[in-house]
């Protein structure tokens, strides 16, 4: 892992989709793995075990944590869609998520899919100013123009993983996902 | 890893707290590795990101994925007690996670924290035969034999990792943690 993360560019930034999640201790020591052992500049996190299990990816310096709110995969819809109050247990999240981060000085960010768009821009309605992870463009199906349109006017990091590696099995594969990362880039307007 | 792995005898159970919880195809991936590469017994889940991210784990025959519900970390309480209805979230996803295995050829458990004394015997109540994996008795606080009322009249698996690890860091830290190991047995009542 070592080996890869050391062979792209600098200025590239990599974030460890590692979904981490777990008691303050274990979130300690796998924050060290991430940022310091591995030198990831961002990580994901899930907000299932609360503070204690974010906390420890958010203080450190020139680093980003975004935690899972909005997912873009079909079991998204399983937990992150309850009603809590007035609200979507996956906004709850959010909110949530944003006020441990208040006295960090990591920055951190949030995971908001593009398959439901209306939830990505109502989240971008009520955080403008928070950085959105955005998977699902691509084989998830979602579209890079309507995440713009939904989100642009905030930071933002568009994913696309799966459309891009496997876009070729054959021996085309290298510029066949030149070619999709280069549609999906135009798709979001850069 | 696998080094520590084959040095436990054959009739002990192994438990990969892992607390997986990626989509679906990523998900499938670290199922093939905590069961067929690693050869774990069992896994930990995370419930957030829904069924897809929770299914690969349960159709392995002879294992067991325990799906947390009620953590026992402080942050335990900061999503599972939302109310989602009549019911908390980690009742809500407790009963969710065990419709999921309906249907599966693995075993699917619960983690229920030890911390919450009320919520496991609440669970207890409503599924007297899920396999619970209980931690928090230790080094988190909660008592052997408040377990064993609580929950103890079904399958139960209670983890002490922390206090019997570091029972001492002296040159008698095997017999440190041996009689940390036999004292939580008995209060175990077995």
């Amino acid at each position: 892992m070592r080996d890869v993360l050391e062979s792209i560019p600098e200025d590239v930034l990599t974030i460890a989709d590692a979904k981490r999640g777990d008691i303050g201790n274990s979130a300690s020591f796998y924050a060290r793995s991430v940022f310091h052992d591995l030198g990831y500049d961002s990580v994901t996190v899930s907000p299932y075990m609360g503070r204690d299990s974010v906390e420890p990816f958010l203080g450190n310096v020139g680093t980003c944590a975004f935690v899972l709110a909005r997912t873009s995969n079909p079991g998204g819809n399983d937990l992150q869609l309850l009603p809590v109050g007035e609200q979507a247990l996956f906004e709850y999240t959010a909110e949530l998520a944003v006020s441990w981060a208040e006295d960090q000085t990591g920055e951190t960010g949030l995971v908001v899919g593009a398959s439901d768009i209306d939830s990505l821009a109502r989240l971008r309605e009520r955080m403008p100013s928070v950085p959105f992870l955005v998977p699902g463009v691509g084989a998830q199906g979602g579209s890079g123009v309507d995440v713009m349109r939904a989100a642009g006017s905030g930071p933002l990091l568009v994913n696309s993983s799966r459309a891009i590696l496997y876009a070729s099995d054959g021996p085309d594969y290298a510029s066949a996902a030149a070619s999709v990362a280069k549609t999906t880039r135009q798709s979001l307007g850069s």
